[in-house]
């Protein structure tokens, strides 16, 4: 009756970011600037930091919605980037879908502006292809929260599963062991709690490590 | 396990305007007035931009629901309008029911106020006949949030989908190339920041043109 | 896939108002106060006027939690009240089941104080024998929206309905024609806008009368 | 020990509108955009049809601050308009001050983006110079409510007058038989609760006039 | 530096009901309707309960505003009525200061609707003339929050005092034992949580007066 | 033109805590009663910590005001606790402000419920004899938020300085050296997040310790 | 199609108490930190008076997460505590599972921090294990409202019920003669509405007693 | 009778940070931590920008409290720093003064944590010595708005400026002319908006230059 527990594989996700483009930046207003700006952000250093494939892509990107922010393009200068031309949905765009299946991957992470269109219809259109996909919520803006809970509703109830950036980096990592010094980078660098955390505990160790 | 991905087709669906009465208007309090009366509108334009069947109905409209809102009249003036004498869900309305039946589609847009009662109904008697029902959550009005997400969560359960007047649109369009100043128009004319990124980029285009 | 549309039946309803009382009443602050007292009495109002065989219940009420609220006693002064010497679900007692078997109905309308236990036990119970159960969301109050939301969760999952007195009343009661003036007046007294329309309503009308 | 009525005189006030520009309105996030939108809008028709002399003012419009709202080029297209080319407070720009006390007038209604700066600045330094300033709230965007309530603070304390744009329009017309079509349309236009009102009243007239 | 504590004094203060129409009761929403409504006739209840002399006027009242909210006018049927033919600020009409004047008070006890209009106009003349003005702030209503600290701020600065509804009953009524009953029964009838407390003691009580 | 800085002086102050009774409690809604429980102690804690001369008063305790918080009583068995027979503003009863004149304290730290009445009146009333008052607003509750800002602009338009526990504990302690285990253990016991810091801190010590 | 209702049983059910460590507390925002300290220790507290098997474990408590809250190690002395070395999902850690099935309890009641991570991930894991999981949903707490509804959302898909630990206790005492005064002492430790609610009844029926 | 303007000089003002210490940070919740961490960067960044002499100080940095925030002492590392071993008021420290008068600046622009103590105390101390004080609201957190408030208003009645950093930067720079690309950039580094406008801006001028 109820979703499996399918768990994200750092062997088999990928990461798909979905028109995060100067303009359309403009239009979200479910999350303060700030927030917002770091959650993306945190999402790319995610990506980057286990290697994930990653693809980007905007829409009309010469027109009003303007360039992809540029902290996206020098953070992944390899991975494959596709403009679309006028597809709405990316998952309409041949090129995207593409480089989706070349990545080999089944897992699908997805976050773009705005939610309920650039979001959902990959969303919706890769579920029905038999891709798991995994929607990070908080790197995906809208207009406001009618539209970002009608849109969580229905890609939910297509079985798209709603996670987060740090639960994505923490459902990859698995156990600390595996790289302490790499995740504490990476929520220390996003998560303003965690580096005061960090800051006191390593101000303690030092003022012990000299008597 | 999950809701297969039904698209929009503009070949297939019909908008369905619910009661956006003057006097039941006063009783919509989950949203601001300037933001729901931009979404009732935007919707109404879009359902004329794309040209789907509108029906256009009222409850009681001599008494104090009051009169439809005259733009809509405006907007849609050969669209079958039926008043109904009494009956609450209007799907209980027989004129009603073979309007929708008479414009050949199955996928029903539905918008009205109140939302628990004027969009609920229909759309959970349009499912147990077999259409598909698309729930514009943003154009749907009501007393105060508990009442909206109950609704929600009621016709959500039945198998409507939420959706917004923007996602309606862009499932719609599908590709910008298809008209690309028809749907910006229609952006601009109910999203100020969109208008505002459409401004600003004429001008700058408009100055290079200039040298 | 959904739930099919169970439509509520005035000759198949009952309604369970579950420990309202005065005591209880304090720990409700996911509403404003007026606004709950509002709601309960719409309820109960609803109740009395589409003759719903309505059962009343309360859990020690010689102690903290206090007596029912006194206007419900008066409204139905001679419903099954069963005070319940100590069992928590309503439906662990007995005499609540046979007396709610009593009524021969099949679909039962419940609220009560607080949502998550009174409100859901007997819900769950119910549902689990085979009962339709509506939840009346704005008549059931609780510790603040965190709870709120949970026990939504759980009784949409186990298959109760969600729904506010407005729409059971407008469920009910199907066309207007039945009884303009009654529902009218319920809805006159419990929704200060909609008595507000009237009210500009009738003076027009009468100034018309007398020209 | 208080501030004595000084009230708003059709004959001696001026309206500054500041920087309302395509660009910095993406800043504007302590409004939703629909509203913000309407309260210039409003701000700016009721300037019109008092027929108060109205001076617009940008900053920087080349650059990405972007340009004039252009309805508001539209609206007055013979007010003085003062593009400045790198004051940010445009009381510092003797263009504006000419044109400003060039009205003749000692009332100032000022509004702008954002609220803190291009709409306290000159009303601090006008203030200083003896002018009495009324802020237009509602027509004033910035960052965020902290942000807000800082700026209404250091304005209130030094004098100015905190107002709204339907304020504004009432203590300037003062009695509606000055012009009642002229108010209401303006009302009409801009309060969507207002529309509705008179959209039911004539209804209802025009009911009554056809017997 | 500070305003001295004026007090409010049943021998000296008068009420002033001004708009509350059932049309423009539409136009408010910083308050729950109920929330709101219930404050108002709190209001009115004091008024009458204290004995304190009372004005109501309208605006307008033939027209779209609509007619006084009945429960006022049947509340005061022999106060002083004055609908305006077409002044906004109350004070500007001649009849309406002669009726103050004659209460031959001191203190105005103001609330209405809007409050940046309706109520803040009034309130800054009277103390233009030496009145004391209190404002129920919790009985006056208005477009949203914004417009509310706005006109708060104006009336505050110009030496108005800001209270609700409970306090100006409390500060008049000074001591309970004045009269026990009389105050409990205006507190159970619109504090519901108060109504509680009494309900559960009365019923503690009757226990103990039976053994 | 401004306030002078009146620093709260350890021998100077008095606490008077005003109507926390079990009852009256129940009205309080605009803080979370966690929360507000926790405020009210910890002026408690830190009255007695700093041992001020501390006053009790309670309005009614034998009817549906219910009694003062036992927690109150036991931490103040010695001081002066005064049950009003029937003055609603404490400064009426002689009994209390002979108790308060008896402390030979100018500044005095007010604390009750509810806001606009058993706080506002004595503080109103202590100002015009020339007390200096200190509102500790987060250890006050009512109704909700508009009655709040009410009264916070009522007393603070008369002289009155709004604080709050904390700031009061700290201006009070003005050194940490003065005592650092004692406003460590105040703070610990009523800041979760302070308490955390110190379990950590202490955590680290300890391991530092043992090496 | 809905989830069968399965009732928490007493004999069945074991308590799981994931990462309340000093430093991540401070990573919880989406409670304030007096509520959220009360609801953990109200779990704590109704795990112990039902004498429920308990677990505790933390994830890298020597480090910046910083040590268990000391309260639940004084609590739970003899409890299973599984400090885990590095693994996220508890459930990745042999020992705890091993201490989970040991208990041979099939319910399994959870609660941590941070909901996405701590308390998601185990609940999935168990789930997929055949247990029957009960996330505390007000005992764990995350950074913000966006998270905490993504991880409900990915919770209740895949089977997990929500609830809160009123409706634990509730639920798990089923009556309340099985011991009123345990059952009413930890709700007036953890509720301090109910704690009023007792000390107002006490003190009626003490006055009662003494004639 | 209000304040006259008294205008941010930058050869006259300088920057107090107070208490930004790692644990302390922890207690701030009336900002997310995203949006805080930025405006305090956002303030050191202005500081160092305008070359204003700034003055860094913290209160036990060796317990709990924790070390500075990193990012300020490395902004400023030739700065004023003063570890106040124990008085709460920065002004009470004679080195902090002495470093304050030093400066030889008038104007004081004040941040801190937390605000009603950090910020309120050396605010109040330093307007009574005649030094004019802006307060950063933005850059100076606290426990919650209701803490905020009562502190803003403290310091407002004392005579305080409530600014926020981008104010504070306006206001100092004056004129873009004096360097455009120096403002732009400190914006377009904590104004993610900002950013965006100059990023479409950019790469609009950039196509216009390469036809």
């Amino acid at each position: 009756m109820s979703k499996p527990y399918s768990r994200l594989d750092i062997n088999n996700a990928a990461v798909l970011l979905v028109d995060h483009q100067a303009g359309l930046l403009s239009l979200v207003r479910d999350f303060s600037p700030d927030q917002f700006k770091n959650n993306v952000l945190a999402l790319a250093d995610l990506a980057a930091y286990f290697k994930l494939p990653t693809i980007l892509t905007t829409s009309f990107e010469d027109g009003p919605n303007g360039p992809l922010m540029p902290e996206l393009k020098e953070k992944f200068p390899k991975a494959p980037f596709i403009p679309r031309p006028g597809q709405i949905n990316a998952w309409d765009n041949e090129d995207f879908v593409k480089a989706v299946k070349a990545t080999g991957r089944k897992q699908l992470i997805i976050a773009g502006v705005v939610t309920e269109v650039c979001v959902a219809f990959p969303t919706l259109s890769a579920i029905a292809e038999g891709f798991e996909v995994f929607v990070v919520t908080d790197a995906s803006g809208t207009f406001n929260e009618v539209v970002r809970h009608s849109a969580w509703n229905r890609m939910s109830e297509a079985g798209a599963q709603l996670m987060t950036w740090f639960g994505v980096a923490c459902e990859l990592h698995r156990d600390w062991r595996r790289d302490v010094e790499g995740l504490g980078t990476l929520f220390s660098n996003h998560i303003p709690d965690y580096r005061n955390l960090i800051t006191s505990y390593n101000t303690f160790k030092a003022a012990k490590a000299t008597p």
